[in-house]
């Protein structure tokens, strides 16, 4: 088991990486105060949640399944947990333990923020996704019918256990989604990374245990270090949303649950890569390098062609990274180079929507 | 005007108390960032809602109409006033402004901490209640069909401001039920307030703006000083809940919006008086002085008898203000001189039970 460390204060908190931490007796209850509730869902509570019942041990532990995908993730099924809580009058003493994919853990730990003004949870993801992006952070919430996590909160998690175990009954296309956001870590901020993944990408799909447990530890390492420089992204923590803004209005185009998120976020970054192309900041060889990494992981290198240009600003216009308006996007100075920008000649942003609607 | 200061570090704001304080150009807007929704109810905004969107002049600004009562205090109704700020892209640095009585506060508080996981808002209380409560101090949220307020945030307003005209069209009952707070902070901790309430209850309930400003500073000061030393209720601002534990019962059990809040306070408190006489934490001499003050601002000082001792047990066990399953009560020990307790003979408590069921 590694161990990286997420240094926020008060909210500082452990991400443990390796494989069958699930059921390590000890592990999981030792992050558990008074009472365990489990939220998990369908598809998952059959594979892990008698293990993670039995790794609690003698923790009065509850648990709740709701139903499984994007398009669950509102404010309906968010009151589902609540009814579970008060049904069993659990009180601020009680610790939440979100068992899944991004999904539960938004909406776990949105739950955790808001039940009685706030109780502790962690973070048990089985995805790749979940465990080098959303688990790590404390960004939590849940969608409305017009727009992705429009409503939530930050709410650190007390610990989170990323068990490589969870990897082996993951879903080829689910995994393939989770390398978009290891990726994007290269792109972003970290040349070695990028080229470590070029070096290894065979060995991810093929799920290699100990390349995978490298490839999140890397990722968290990354993430834990520009969320400790800027907790509620009033700057640097905007570079990890390179691909989003394109990738969220695509989802929401879409419908949620047609795209994938890391697949919409995979032809978010290849649009990004296009607008960073065409504002000269990076060169025509960067573009085809950063595009082939993404081929070979096996992901969209654009967005869906009946998406037109006015579609997409119209969503663009709602996403949270808008700042007064004016669309910001995360553009690349280099594999590894990124920065956040509004003020950019948006000629060049119609163009990479007028290329990708043709 | 008279401005009351709420020290929370970055989180600091005014309490500015006064009459025709929503007219008064530049108040209200010197406080909004880029646009403003106000948020109110169908009672409020024939009354005041013209009134506030010409106070703010030139900044835009757009409303929100929510049905009056608190039965709607509840996550479906708070989506709307989510659905009226995605419908006209709201970004980040928007204001909302709760113009209405606590529930109008508590949601939209509870909105602004959520919307986009935080924007900014303002607190206009209309009602007395509102004026010396729930506005000041950052408690904000939604009930739950299983439990009061189980659902919602620490969330300071950018601003609180307490125009005494909106209490000119206050209904009489609100007025008492408004009054039970303000005596409330002369029990728990102010015993010349508690005097100064003997002398000019008559004043108050005569709607004299010089009395109810006053009484209204006083009540800002009181909850402003307890706030500070004890912002998320770790200890001393759990004072602020005396008769709360058996009036969140009262409310749960006889359904909400029955008897108005600080009604069931008011019988709380009697309660509470009830229970420490038993324990000879006071004397009678003491509780009757008590009881009086209530009885003479037309507040009930008993609960319905309908609830049975076990009803009260059942909801008191779902309260917040519970922990690790222990009942935990605000016990008085003289005027102006509480305490928070669990750890208290039970057979006191029943008793009391006993006593009012009867």
């Amino acid at each position: 088991m590694q161990t990286v460390h997420i240094d926020l204060g008060l909210r500082s908190y452990p991400i443990h990486i390796g494989s069958d931490l699930i059921a390590q007796r000890g592990l999981l209850a030792g992050h558990v105060r008074d009472r365990a509730m489990v939220v998990t869902n369908e598809t998952i509570a059959p594979l892990y949640l008698d293990h993670t019942m039995a790794a609690l041990g003698n923790v009065p532990s509850s648990s709740v399944i709701l139903p499984d995908g994007e398009s669950f993730k509102n404010l309906d099924v968010l009151n589902l947990i609540f009814t579970a809580l008060l049904a069993e009058n659990f009180d601020r003493n009680c610790t939440l333990i979100a068992l899944g994919g991004g999904v539960i853990g938004d909406m776990t730990g949105f739950a955790a923020a808001s039940y009685q003004r706030g109780v502790d949870f962690i973070q048990v993801p089985t995805t790749l996704l979940a465990q080098v992006d959303s688990s790590v952070g404390g960004k939590t919430g849940v969608n409305h019918a017009l727009g992705k996590n429009m409503i939530g909160a930050f709410h650190q998690p007390v610990a989170v256990i990323a068990d490589m175990h969870t990897l082996a009954t993951l879903d080829e296309r689910e995994l393939r989604a989770g390398l978009a956001e290891v990726i994007k870590y290269g792109f972003i901020i970290d040349s070695d990374f990028f080229t470590w993944l070029e070096a290894n990408l065979e060995a991810l799909l093929a799920r290699d245990a100990e390349a995978t447990g490298e490839a999140v530890r890397r990722s968290c390492e990354i993430k834990a270090r520009v969320v400790e420089a800027d907790e509620r992204e009033h700057g640097m923590r905007a570079l990890l949303n390179l691909g989003h803004t394109f990738g969220h209005a695509i989802e929401a185009a879409m419908g949620y649950g047609h795209w994938l998120h890391g697949e919409a976020v995979s032809a978010g970054i290849a649009m990004a890569l296009d607008t960073s192309r065409r504002l000269s900041l990076i060169d025509e060889e960067t573009r085809v390098r950063g595009l082939k990494l993404l081929e070979r992981a096996g992901l969209p290198i654009a967005p869906p062609p009946q998406i037109s240009p006015d579609t997409f600003l119209q969503f663009m216009a709602r996403d949270k990274k808008v700042d007064a308006g004016s669309i910001r996007l995360i553009l690349l100075d280099d594999i590894g180079r990124s920065h956040v920008s509004a003020d950019f000649d948006h000629a060049a942003l119609h163009a990479t929507l007028q290329h990708f609607a043709a």
